[in-house]
């Protein structure tokens, strides 16, 4: 039985984390939101490294078998540093761009995330190391965070905003599209509904799902057991614990902890 | 001739400065987004108040004669601190609270802010100084920073949103609204066009320029120049620097400056 770590700046990362638990439930998981110093979007690279070894310390210190940065920020800058850790660190970039080129004919991917990751490039670098010829279409979609959180998912105005932000790629002829940003995967429907329901779409915790069990293969081993879920947050709020319990539902999980970093 | 400072977490005060360069045209403005620590609507009091003391002090070296904290945030902590400056400084909150009651008959005011400006419940406290008695209803609204943000103002999905956070207010017989966030001023046709063309709307640059002139009357005297608009920007991204051009137009301006705080 395994003791997964999960972190993100906030709570899009639960996507990744109920992904996951879901996939292996024999599984226990830990997942960090370092609420107290979202964004990370906007801080500079050292400053995010910083974060990246305390919250990874913060998981290894609950003897977490290995950490799962379910974060774009934080990922783009794990991939730059290229740095050792004690423990196998995933991210949630690569995962991403290896699942887009192989549901890929036309080598043409689209890609919606926040303008941070856009800005970053990180996706057109993870995707050109494996194919150079890849062509790689971005389009940065500010609004799909503060919907979700807003909890405005089954509603039409969020579909029309999906459209808005989609139709430019699909023009351009992208035959996937990679759903760059870990609050995405709550608008799996709509983007389905806008895109056609058979368009392949990728989003962090399937493409991670994947690589992880192909990385650790005894993760898919059937232990017996029913896992646990606990989850951890820099800064608290009644509204973020609502969010959580929205995010998390309907899978179980024990009441938020705060914990100061 | 004056020089007034101005001050932002963000460009959202822009829409401040715009209204006040617009009435006293015969002075000049500074202008400082403190976009490197943005934003201040998730920190704590006390980080924002040593983030008040530096940008005034900024501003001060620069010899303005009064400052405006063109940011609730940056303002709520403001009027809690009791502190005193070396020159006149002014908030949005205040202003905007003895505008809102002066307009309303039935004394049931509508605000709607950030969930971080709604959290602080600074409007309520504010308008109960003056009249303990007035009701204050609040909603948090989410999206419009980001429309704003994203330039989709003339917008049949903005209108959308702005009457999805108003039509619960209006219900409840508010007679008149508190746009209470700095970038709400752009929004004002779409306001109008929601709660009706002479629904009294309060927002920061005009609740201002009132109280200003009123503290300060020698601003409104002709003095036959025409000022200049200087602004200055902790971080800067090309995105910023359109969103800020697009913000202050048809204005003149000089190019934006780049400042380590």
């Amino acid at each position: 039985m395994a003791l997964i770590g999960v972190f993100d700046s906030g709570v899009g990362g639960l996507t990744v984390l109920k992904g996951l638990a879901e996939s292996y439930p024999q599984h226990d998981f830990i997942y960090l939101a370092d609420t107290a110093r979202l964004p990370y979007g906007t801080k500079s690279a050292s400053t995010i490294s910083n974060y990246l070894d305390k919250n990874i310390s913060f998981l290894e210190s609950h003897k977490v078998d290995l950490v799962v940065v379910a974060c774009n920020s934080a990922s783009t800058v794990l991939l730059q540093q290229n740095k050792a850790y004690n423990l196998p660190v995933f991210n949630v970039i690569e995962p991403g761009a290896v699942t887009a080129l192989k549901h890929s004919e036309s080598k043409k991917i689209g890609v919606l995330g926040t303008r941070a990751t856009v800005q970053s490039r990180a996706y057109i670098q993870a995707i050109h190391k494996i194919d150079p010829n890849a062509q790689v279409h971005q389009m940065p979609a500010a609004l799909l965070v503060p919907l979700v959180e807003e909890g405005w998912v089954e509603d039409p105005l969020t579909t029309m905003v999906v459209l808005r932000y989609t139709k430019p790629l699909l023009d351009l002829g992208v035959d996937v599209l990679i759903l760059g940003c870990t609050h995405y995967p709550v608008l799996k429907s709509v983007f389905q509904k806008v895109a056609g329901p058979s368009f392949p779409l990728v989003d962090s915790p399937e493409a991670l799902k994947e690589m992880l069990v192909q990385k650790i293969p005894s993760l898919s081993e059937e232990t017996g057991k029913k896992g646990l879920i606990k989850i951890f947050c820099t800064d608290l709020t009644p509204h973020l614990e609502q969010l959580i319990q929205n995010l998390i539902s309907p899978l179980p999980m024990q009441p938020v902890q705060k914990v100061d970093l």
